[in-house]
């Protein structure tokens, strides 16, 4: 008997990463990928939006793209960084762009697929949370339609944007703030783990060899990623952070999980706006209940067999 | 030749005095109403869109009511107050509810109809201003279309919800910031002159007389209204605050206003939480560009006349 | 039978206003001025140190001078303004300084003063409020010893530092909200009241022509500070805010006051930052208890015979 | 040629790990020992005070102790925590206490031995920074008489008090802001270093092997304090926080330090109240000046050699 497959929406700012999470996910039979919605993070929505059109383009996907929202609710524009180049996705060369946005706002797309879905759908956000925290705002009726978030974002130690700040959670954290208090079943896989996952040389090399249109995209995203992460940071590799979210959907023995009261700092605008606090030592389980899955612990080998096999399930 | 109807999306938590605002506006000549929208606010989501369509109906009105969003953009929902009364707009008694709400939310006809109109449309909030922001968050292309806001909130001297701010804006003081710092002319009609338009005993009687349906809705809304309002403050009416709004549409020269920078306290939660801080002395003006016409004073008289003429205007 | 004399201890940042309320407090037998502390704001430490000594040899007054603290507490240090001018006390001309100034800390001679007393002591504070905090604060059993507080600072309608603040509350929001909170008799007479009594050509003129040398300072310090803040808004005259004070000390029937809950917006340097929210309309009368006096109106007439007895009080 | 004896302050609020720092430190012929300094913090001001007389009466030492804060500059009073039990520094069994408290209060006491000091002297804060903060404040001339403060406090990764923020630092953030901004060099030892030291039941058995009266002291507090430690958090024992700062001082290789910039979450009252921000990766490196040397790992051994060398010296 076959298993029942996951119906998902992917939520992004393609991004190196959110392009390998979607192939993961889009190419897998666990899921059944709804449609794709994008938002402005690493890059101008435009460009987040382009490359996700381009990247479903180049990998003969039909998933529907939709686009979101092109800033913050609430903060101050930040401009976009550079660590994705200029396109936000720098790397891989595309052909002339012939597949098109569709026509809803990726905000309604959300609502709409919620509200008429008979069974629950998880949502998948591996950028800044501003299109689910939305939807969330303009039609609570959702909420129960959600099965869970899984989501890439935050931190309980260092972060990346701020010293006390991840960049998905930084670029939001008043739409962060919505969804971590949104009361459905949510896993944050923040760079405590992430950053295990450093996509060196030999991970890179190993994925090519795969050798379909696929993997060398992979090929192709990951050294322009690494090549920018070894110049800020000095590691060996870029860290692949949002793949971890259908990795941990495909085979939940990738991470390990803790359940946690997880708290978003928002509104003040202080040194440590964005920050995902966890309690990790659960000193506040007395007066705060869990609501948070976070991802403490990673089997980085057994990811880097997820990422294989979900390339390899691209025939061409 | 006819002088050229401004075209208007009326927006708010019905409410006595939104409802006065609303019967003006529908009733009024000079105005071309594209659409109610209603907000949660004075009383929850469902009780202020019944009120607009109970008014609708009561007046014979086609104007359509689209329900809006039900909590604010990011704070923590807030009780309903109950000085407009258990439904939010008690006095009048209603027949049974036939007219309908549209099937659109209430932020998309808001971002639908700035998008296809040719020509730039006023929004005229008078409740917490959560759709126009999510609007604006959620489609920024609608900017050029918004000729103008005039709104009814804050105050610059003593709030009356807190200490700090006034009831609209401490609803939502996140959305406030989104529309105050939208770049679109904005015309502010806050405490420091609707405190000065008590709506008497007196007035309440010259309204009555009148005798068609329109104006017994307008004493049966005050009466109960300016009861709550005695309790309260010990005023001798309550103030009409949000009818301000189209009476200063339709001439202008009932509101003295001054243009100035006007700053929401938002995101930190402190005890000027949702102030509007409005910089009368023109202290930060090398420093800060005026965004705001702020009313500071009234012509009471002048005011009423425009009521009369509004309540005049309905046949029956 | 005489009567008692009260015991104060006067803090300050002379200014103009603050000389004018020293003036009017050392010359009047019903005080008995402890000594005078001085603290940064209107100008430099140094400066209103320097000023302070300078009044006193003017008036041949031996009260001593305390010097304070140099900075605010917590915030960030804010730049001295000009409308007292260069020296913070520009107008009059005295002569070579002999004065000098006592070795102990002001904060060290209004906890030791305070705690040797077997009687407590009024404390009269028209500056920021560092100084008292740092008292409160290092030794908390001063407390009991606080007969009151009567300052001049803050403001519920518009402020002047900012839209929100006024000068003094701003220039230490946290001092102010640890002398707020601190549990004592409180008087607040913010620039509601203060701004009622300008200090016209007529005024000045008055007080000149008692012709004594205490009178010939008044109209020195007056004719500048008028001169500047007509400058800056147009006012007929400088509102003389800080000998409200000692003027309420000796007639109470000055001031019309209210007792009600206030708090200092401190701590988020949000746009309200260093406001004093008074609640005039006692909305939080159930959920908080009031802990300020705070003056609401002003018998004008009254104040100015008031400092004319003042000044007619020095022999000379 | 003997090596010339650091000059220092202890200031803490023993407290076990600040008790076996003052140890440590009295009893070692690097350092002069011009005072000890107690604050409230691990437990009120009469205890920890009390607690430090207690201490120094049993190794019969003749280091003054001075009696400093007993409440946070600012924020609200937080009430002492139980992890150090009733006293603060259960465990031993004291004497009857006949060693006397100094009349000078401890934030005077700092005042004026830097003042008066001809050379620089180090301050080695193990408590809230409550003294040093107020020191600072009260007279910033004691600026450049600081030759450096090396404190136990914060942490990079995840809090104790809360899961920003640990202990020290939580209790007083404002005082915290004042010391990491004051321009003197810093050595922040925080819970990244400190948590790693656990005083294990092999460590107090080793110590304890020394036979004298120090090392009795030391058993007994590590005894009871890594019980409570274990009873919350799990672990294999105490870690012993505090006398990493005298350690560093005797012998800087115990600690690798990273100078970087680092910021203090505080008057914001948020989520993340009381955390050291440290930009570990130096993303601000470009805007914002480095301002402390962060111990970012530690030699354990080297450090449990240094403890039994400080035991050691004790004579009896």
């Amino acid at each position: 008997m076959e298993e029942k497959r996951i119906r998902i929406i992917l939520d992004g700012d393609p991004g190196h990463d959110d392009a390998v999470n979607f192939m993961l996910a889009c190419g897998s039979p666990r899921f059944e990928v709804l449609g794709i919605t994008t938002v402005a993070g690493n890059q101008t929505l435009e460009n987040t939006t382009r490359n996700a059109l381009n990247l479903m383009q180049a990998l003969e996907l039909d998933v529907p793209v939709y686009r979101g929202c092109s800033q913050a609710m609430v903060r101050e524009h930040i401009a976009a960084g550079d660590i994705h180049g200029k396109s936000g996705m720098d790397g891989p060369v595309f052909e002339p762009l012939r597949r098109t946005i569709e026509a809803k706002h990726a905000v309604n797309f959300i609502i709409d697929t919620l509200m008429e879905s008979e069974e629950p759908v998880t949502l998948v956000p591996t950028g800044p949370l501003t299109n689910v925290a939305m939807a969330i705002r303009m039609e609570p009726r959702i909420l129960p339609k959600i099965e869970q978030i899984v989501l890439m974002g935050g931190c309980y130690q260092l972060g990346n944007r701020t010293p006390a700040a991840e960049f998905n959670i930084y670029d939001d954290p008043e739409a962060a703030h919505i969804v971590f208090t949104c009361g459905r079943p949510l896993t944050m896989i923040g760079l405590d783990v992430t950053r295990k996952c450093l996509c060196t040389p030999e991970v890179i090399e190993r994925m090519e060899k795969i050798g379909n249109r696929a993997s060398q995209i992979f090929a192709d995203l990951m050294r322009f990623f690494s090549s920018t992460q070894k110049k800020i940071y000095g590691w060996a590799g870029g860290p692949l952070h949002d793949p971890l979210t259908c990795a941990y959907l495909i085979d939940p023995s990738v991470l390990t999980v803790r359940r946690m009261y997880a708290e978003i700092d928002h509104g003040c605008y202080g040194p440590s706006y964005g920050r995902t606090n966890c309690d990790f030592f659960g000193r506040t389980a007395k007066s705060r209940e869990a609501n948070a899955d976070v991802a403490v612990d990673v089997d980085v080998e057994k990811y880097w067999d997820i990422i294989e096999a979900g390339l390899r399930a691209y025939s061409r």
